[in-house]
């Protein structure tokens, strides 16, 4: 059973680490953000519902993290899916990209905390939109490095035209990261909008919906 | 190795990351709960075990909500069970499914926190309650979309008459979580009361019991 | 690829989720037990160095309920590595042996709060070493169980002989945690010095040690 | 399906559940580093963007951190990788890694917090070096009990000279470490710049880099 190479291929079994690995990533920080709802104190004056409600930025965030981190994983696995072994780059980069997903959680955070200051709010929605772009551009860099320099680690090397389509629906995807991020600069509502809209766009079940 | 399509069956890898990333969520989510268990300061006054005695509404719903979250990831599992592939529509509805599920976690730390306050305990409770009463209503959305529109991706397309057994048992299922956010306009302590049930007569072992 | 149930054993599937789902309630909990070491205020008065030695306890808390529930995976996983197959008896006994794993973060907690204190020092460590003995029993329980009604679901149908070694090798494991509860009334330090001997002897690499 | 030692083979199984467990308990600990990113609260006088700036230490450290345990889990996977089967002292040992793994959250936590503090700084870096020290000699160890004493259990029993190349290599990767800890001494800001240039230096694609 031991001291034969063919026994377990290697390659494949390093690619179900991986994904082992970022699956477990993303579990954790999608479900760290319910850290971000709070359970407000029974002794304060005020109802509790008024408390609820004067939280609903944070339900709001917690709603559209939650569908985008989702959609962010359905692409991590399409990403994924076409790999059939991983080399020392491939590892390297998905650890760049688990990074900022790991980062989202707390700018979520600081988008629900600032939405409604006097002060910041800016900032916090830059912050916030600007987080889902890095991941988009870095998701981008990966897809591109995967698709044309490690073309020979898919299960399937893609035509020119497959992987020009690929690259344009992943580029095509981070436009809106960008405009939530720079929306920020005018209304952290803006940045919530787009995001939202975003978030259900690519949750709504439909017939010809694909990830990247 | 490479540059073959019938290495691996994709679609089969799909269920399996969809049934990893879930479990993952789930169990962070489950684990979450104990952070609802809090140590008493040892420099407050009185003793230690009248702290803990006076905590009993935090392990209550401790016990209820995890036996509860157990429950349902034994139906999600028997729900993913059948499904020989997945496509977008199934990966967004199991987002929308496992956000319902980690939501828990606040809904439970809501509970134990309210139900021997003066005020708000009845909203909490029928939003503990309501929380269990949306994870249903999602799954049997869920459970009719995989019968219905995508039997085509299961192991086994389903008699008409297995599949109205399934959905049966599903919306039966979402009664009592029903009756235990309804409850909670009367008594918090109703809600519980039902919830424990539930519980507890889906976790005792029966000869002939199982999962959706 | 759909529409056959020869696709794929849907039993052993079974087992696998069971194994993806308790090894990642298992890996939250061991993990939580690090968000105890509590990291000084700088402001405080008094040295780094003071303030991390006067919170030896929870150093060394961490260090005995983190191999200590390593042994508790090890032995988890011999267990449920005798399964071929899952019925929802074992599903559902399955999640009451995780919930009392994952209340050990809270049990380790408290000792390590409790310890230096100058009262419910001993209530805490009866709760401590009562919380693994807990465990034991649940563990204790299942593996009868599995061995005696559910053989057909195993790899091998157990011999005689064999069930009642293991079940004694089990058994013979929960006196110590018997032990470190009951010696909780003399004194805190004990109950952690039994427990730091366990965790040592079954943590020290013995060339015929093997798990349940 | 039962009854038969042949249907699946157990030590792999094994090996899978280790792999599983420890991607797990790793995950976890990496993200539980954004919870040292703290929002400053709304209602603190100043700016959020000088707040964000004085927090630039809790950045760099969950930088330096992320990358360090994601170069970590690489070569993790890497030791792993080359085992068909697991025995008991490998379990136990894995377990001691572990340990030594999560308590990175709470010394990047250290580290980020005494940064720019007047006193205790020199410690902390100490202990933060230190902590990736102890991670080190602790896998070097491992590599060692298992090309040595168990290459019985690797899928290929090593030539004498692959097994000193990779020890060497291991043994080589603990010096920076040996010399951010001893930096510390001078200034915690060469532990933290001799920390970030490893992780660097092993994050950035390279053609022939390759895990231990």
């Amino acid at each position: 059973m031991a001291n034969t190479s063919a026994g377990r291929p290697r390659a494949t079994m390093s690619t179900s680490r991986l994904e082992t690995f970022s699956d477990g990533v993303i579990a954790v920080a999608i479900t760290l953000l319910v850290l971000d709802l709070h359970v407000p104190n029974p002794a304060a004056p005020g109802s509790l519902a008024r408390h609820l409600v004067e939280q609903w930025p944070n339900f709001a965030a917690y709603l559209v993290s939650f569908l985008t981190i989702g959609v962010i994983w359905t692409n991590h696995h399409a990403l994924l899916g076409r790999l059939a072994s991983a080399d020392y780059s491939v590892l390297a980069l998905n650890v760049v990209l688990l990074m900022t997903i790991v980062a989202l959680p707390f700018t979520t955070s600081l988008m629900s905390e600032y939405l409604t200051a006097r002060a910041g709010q800016h900032l916090a929605a830059v912050i916030y939109g600007g987080s889902f772009l890095v991941f988009g551009l870095v998701l981008l860099f990966m897809q591109r490095h995967l698709l044309t320099n490690r073309a020979h680690l898919l299960f399937e090397r893609p035509t020119p035209e497959l992987r020009r389509a690929i690259l344009r629906r992943t580029a095509i995807g981070v436009v809106p990261y960008l405009l939530a991020s720079l929306g920020g600069l005018f209304s952290p509502y803006l940045t919530l909008a787009i995001l939202a809209a975003v978030a259900l766009f690519y949750s709504l079940p439909a017939p010809d919906r694909r990830a990247l």
